[in-house]
């Protein structure tokens, strides 16, 4: 254990990898792990990437990698993303494609199960990054699809969150509706070398003119396929991080984070008691078969635990 | 409140309506409500009713419905569907077609906001399928979208959850891909007078043959809009939910639904526990500044309760 912590704060991939395998799948001394990882975390760049499917998202965060390494920044990869090649639903050449970054040892790619019940990915997904982090990753990558909760979850942390679109996937009021807005702070119109591309453009700002927020999106014109635009974009991508920054909006979201964080673990760590009293399977049945109320059940529960009744 | 209770206890649409508005807004007397509630819950049938976005769903939702009235039982229906008609996204038409049923006092429909955190939407959505039930509604029908985590709560407390198809949406191997497999107890093809509904049945079929559960999924072909195929779809409904009832599968989802819900009041409860113990936010200021790990943080936290520390 001695070993692992010191390896993977030192950024050795054998350690690093080893972590978050025992991270990922609960596995015993996680909660050491992450006990001697967290002061040491805090210091990487969280960049979310999402789209839909389609929109070329995966190509677009492999050049995205191929640029940051140029620039000497070692780099972390968290697909949570079904879809992604990143993940595994590749097509072959896409899997080719990745294995580029696979012989670097500046880049380390992980996909992650989805979500389990009570925000479970987002708390498996915070648990990696604080690994990233904590071995020194500079830029950590998160790479979801669509505007779910998963998404959400990954804005709360990520200092900038890009989403990738493409001309002729379904109309941008549609995709307004969906809580795109809400979500981007830098819009990559990919594939813009396609027709329709100056029109989602066009309606994107539109739509942006409406936009309260202090610091607006950007849009950014994107070929990944090609690499055109891919520099302008991370140029991007940190300028709006300065402004984050400069902003105070940086040390709200880590608050807040922190708080997501905290209530994860009081449920894990209350469930854990409360189970461990035996008498909670007991409880359970006479819930289920209405001779308790689940209030009256979590006050028994309680009370074997030495929490005082409220009043 | 004893007035309100009593009303929603008999049935009561006034009574019902604002005991709704009351769980849904958290507004005080919720959990009073739900005390006195719960023992009489357990009554009614859920049926869930899911399928992508333009499958013809709320058309098929709204026969059903009358076909249900026509049968002499009353209907709740709860929309969690964001595209769906019955929570708004309307379009003009499905709003002037749902008029009918607002005129009946045996239907109540409700939509609901989507999910918050932590598995809110599931635990709101469940608040008010017991409130629908303990005001006897005999059949509880849950409309939501898609197959994400919402469908998954759904499908965990339905009786039978009916999965809505039409040809030309997306092959059918994608469908697969998306877990609709694992959801659907039973298949509606809708649009069947449409090119292609048999080679979606023949597919579905196909997949159906890999399917190892005890009860494989039946399907049904319908044209919502002229009502062809609804006697039959809601008969199968009800044949398989005896079929379920019979295999003790009920009682099983029974027993898992209460300890969601035990598990949901946990987390209430201990967070109101320990909000109302103040330090909470200099704890969680700690754990932002990285001073503080989470779990060293609920330890703290769960000592000023008076629970002990695990060795």
């Amino acid at each position: 254990m001695e070993d692992l912590v010191s390896g993977l704060l030192a950024g050795k991939v054998r350690s690093l990898a080893k972590a978050i395998t025992i991270v990922e799948n609960d596995l015993p001394g996680k909660r050491e792990i992450l006990q001697r990882v967290y002061p040491r975390t805090g210091n990487a760049y969280l960049l979310g990437i999402t789209g839909p499917p389609g929109a070329g998202k995966s190509t677009l965060t492999d050049k995205v990698i191929a640029h940051l390494r140029g620039r000497g920044k070692t780099v972390g990869v968290i697909a949570v993303d079904p879809s992604s090649p990143f993940s595994g639903g590749a097509i072959l050449g896409d899997r080719i494609r990745m294995q580029q970054h696979a012989l670097d040892d500046g880049v380390f790619i992980r996909s992650m199960a989805t979500r389990s019940h009570l925000g479970g990915l987002a708390k498996n997904t915070v648990d990696v990054i604080h690994l990233f982090d904590a071995a020194g990753k500079d830029v950590i990558i998160i790479e979801t699809v669509g505007v779910g909760q998963d998404e959400v979850d990954i804005v709360r942390i990520a200092q900038t969150t890009v989403v990738v679109m493409v001309p002729g996937l379904g109309d941008s009021v549609q995709i307004s509706k969906a809580g795109v807005m809400e979500i981007a702070d830098i819009f990559a119109v990919n594939k813009a070398d396609r027709d329709g591309a100056e029109k989602l453009v066009n309606e994107l700002r539109a739509m942006l003119e409406m936009v309260k927020s202090e610091i607006k999106p950007e849009i950014f014109r994107t070929v990944a396929t090609d690499g055109v635009g891919i520099e302008e974009l991370v140029a991007g991508i940190f300028a709006h991080g300065r402004r984050v920054e400069e902003s105070g909006l940086v040390a709200k979201k880590r608050c807040l984070q922190a708080e997501n964080e905290l209530k994860a673990y009081i449920y894990d760590m209350i469930m854990e008691r409360i189970t461990s009293l035996g008498g909670y399977d007991e409880i359970v049945r006479q819930v289920a078969a209405k001779k308790l109320t689940p209030m009256t059940g979590v006050e028994k529960l309680f009370a074997g635990l030495g929490i005082a009744q409220e009043e």
